[in-house]
């Protein structure tokens, strides 16, 4: 057998040609390295993550997916599964070669059950998609995700995205009762149903949540729904310290009563950011730290008492303003300056790094000094934003665009220590809701004892004898 | 080395003593077959599922859980974790001998942590002292199983205790954020964390929550808070036909928009039998099917406008009558009823069995009519009751008291069979929320696919090594 340095087989004109064989000749593409260049990254913007496939292979139905599965733990190539390509770890980067496969083919929404509600997806599905074709049914899937009008509802749950509503709705995993994957050996399973209560043996479908695909490819998700919010309202609310909007959260909830749909965080480094990026006039000036919060409900007036409780909440832990947007122009125009963000920082140098840190909400006021501390010492912009409600901080550590750009390679590792130690120090862990994928491997250990990540690796052996699934990912084998 | 037919070492002299210096000679019961013979069985009737321990081990920390764990992998003896022993699968029963280590004397509540939204607690602890603890905080934790005066949160996490609110607040699982837990081979592990957002690596706690004991020994517990719901209502609505009833429910979420916290489902059979022990006075003569559905919000005119819309739902589903219950003594009276199905059909005879269905709620019909023709066709009571909102039906086969035992003994096995079978081709499994333990490891077959059951064992394998953690459960190793 031919191995390359991976120990895997390379993917020969006879692989490609069983390859075309299973899935149709159009559906595959191979010795094109332009065309293949396209599937080497997800939306990590340093080259550096990248790693071009082999080849890619577009699969139909299920019954393909196994027999590529199959060929793979025969021939001894890996396979990885690909969404829309909206990842922020690298889940889709094929770093060991082989085949990405390739999910957009399958795309129907199979089933809208709402005597059960619930719906039955393909994992190509765009997000956003779903919750069109329910709306005539008065129900909802509460996934929301940022990238929700792009990503696939499969690289969701692979990843189990989080997103601005998970304060209220949690995150993908909630809502996945039920799925159809393709085992790493090329078994066809059903695991669960349309099933809200199920303790019949171990979560296997909570363990393929979020396993990154590298435990199964999934091919058919029941998503459980919930009824559709009939309305909804923002408020804007300008603290002086990010310490005082932080100790307004669970003060909303536990002495107001009101869980609210989202709470997002940003700092006014953020803000000024995104406003000049987007030529908006929001009077951010005197703030040091902002709350976007969304309450939603059955009806309009429950909406306006949940909306003046938490407003009252946030004037009673110092808030300085408070701005209600109850109708869709004025919530729009919020959002997207918190939509903004990454763009506006994306203008300024094309050098940073995007961070996914989660620790327990109370602690982000010790995380936002510390990175402010951090700015400070390294002379670098460290914006701090993100879904507070859920002590999610994305921040970014962008180059200060006067250094060369090996002072800024030889300053983001020591930068990025401190960063992971403070963190772990608090509590949090490395990735709230993006993942790990190849770009946070290597940071696991600081974040998960030695003796959990030999657990996970002894469950990655049982399950892929062969580690043909998505290698090189979430851990070393 | 001594093994019994078990393949595992008796638990010898020596052995005891060695658990005595662990743990300290109060705590450790052995060679007292009186006073093990507790600690045999569960909440379970039938004797045949009972099984003594050896000895019984009275931990006071997690450090003496890890000796006992390590001893136990030295000396190969079974551990089986025990809670309050209220479960209803034998998940506590130590089937193969060895020690039960109780966890009664790990009953602190560590830590409540209001700016955080959390609760940290040992397992000891009754499930209901967390809530009262919270109260004064305006928090509380939801999970609800229906034991929970006497239960320990231990339990509920390793089993995914569910209960009658999981309609709206799901089961034990949504609400574990962190675990320490003591692996198979005496490791202590801290997994998650104070956080509501974490995907860094496989979600690990998840796994363990539902694992029934048998991949590791849960020594503390974060659980995520909810504001404590300031006003609820019951409403008791009666409805001519079982399909009607089932029919209500969808609607009352979709078309209604409201969420309720509790759908519990009841049948004449039950209702009548209920109210003749109760003496109590429903008017139930005209309903084939009674639903008792409880509404919780923010405030009492929340509460007010959400029974309304359920009530209306209900009547446009063709319910009969709708009694409303806003106070306590009259949720009460009802609640009473719904809590004494059990002890209804237990003084009618002691050959009984006690079954924990889930189906999709819109096949609940089906699998009532199913029952009401085995009822029928075998000449016994099959009372049926349950969480409808979740599709949870927990039905008794109560035995005809005509009978002669052996009868019962030979009928038993046909009519369940068939009721699988029906449960099954339904889309449904055996288990919503009280577990597999050794007494429906039989049937797992039946609901769960090859494939799925040998995953479990290799994991099971792969995290102990030495099987010494709870087994004979849930599979056959």
């Amino acid at each position: 057998m031919n191995t390359s340095i991976t120990g895997f087989t390379p993917i020969t004109a006879e692989i490609a040609d069983q390859l075309r064989r299973i899935v149709g000749p159009g559906n595959v593409i191979y010795g094109d390295a332009e065309r293949l260049e396209k599937y080497s990254h997800d939306e990590i913007p340093e080259p550096a993550y990248a790693h071009s496939p082999e080849a890619v292979v577009r699969p139909a139905n299920t019954e393909e997916v196994a027999a590529i599965v199959k060929l793979a733990n025969r021939a001894r190539f890996p396979v990885t599964p690909r969404g829309a390509g909206s990842g922020l770890s690298g889940g889709a980067v094929p770093v060991c070669g082989g085949v990405v496969l390739l999910m957009d083919r399958m795309n129907r929404i199979l089933e809208i059950d709402p005597a059960n509600m619930c719906v039955v997806v393909e994992p190509g599905v765009v997000t956003n998609d779903i919750n069109q074709a329910l709306k005539p049914h008065g129900l909802f899937y509460a996934g929301y995700p940022m990238s929700l009008e792009t990503c696939f509802i499969g690289g969701n749950v692979a990843e189990n995205a989080g997103g601005a509503r998970a304060v209220k709705y949690g995150v993908t995993a909630r809502y996945v009762t039920g799925l159809e994957v393709v085992t790493p050996t090329g078994e066809v399973l059903t695991l669960g149903g349309k099933l809200v209560k199920n303790v019949t043996g171990y979560d296997l479908v909570q363990l393929m949540v979020g396993s990154e695909g590298t435990l199964g490819v999934i091919t058919k998700v029941v998503l459980k729904l919930l009824p559709l919010p009939r309305a909804s309202a923002d408020l804007l609310v300008l603290f002086r310290t990010t310490s005082e909007a932080i100790t307004a959260v669970p003060r909303m909830v536990s002495a107001g009563g009101v869980v609210p749909t989202a709470v997002e965080f940003m700092d006014q480094t953020s803000m000024r950011a995104a406003c000049e990026y987007l030529t908006e006039t929001i009077p951010y000036a005197q703030a040091g730290a902002m709350l976007l919060i969304t309450v939603d409900g059955a009806d309009a007036s429950q909406v306006a008492a949940d909306y003046e409780t938490v407003g009252e909440q946030c004037l009673a832990a110092g808030a300085i303003e408070v701005y209600v947007a109850d109708n869709l122009t004025t919530s729009e125009r919020i959002w997207r300056v918190r939509r903004n963000m990454g763009e506006a920082f994306a203008v300024i140098t094309c050098h940073q790094t995007s961070e996914d840190l989660v620790v327990p909400i109370a602690r982000i006021p010790e995380l936002v000094a510390g990175m402010e501390a951090l700015a400070a010492k390294y002379d670098v912009q460290i914006p701090c934003y993100g879904h507070a409600g859920d002590g999610n901080i994305h921040t970014r550590i962008v180059m200060n665009p006067a250094w060369t750009l090996p002072r800024w390679e030889q300053t983001l590792p020591k930068l990025l220590h401190e960063l992971y130690t403070l963190t772990a120090s608090l509590g949090g862990k490395i990735s709230g809701e993006h993942g790990i994928g190849h770009k946070r491997k290597r940071e696991m250990p600081m974040f998960v004892p030695p003796a959990a990540i030999d657990m996970m690796r002894a469950i990655k052996r049982a399950m892929d004898p062969n580690g043909i699934l998505n290698p090189g990912k979430i851990f070393d084998s």
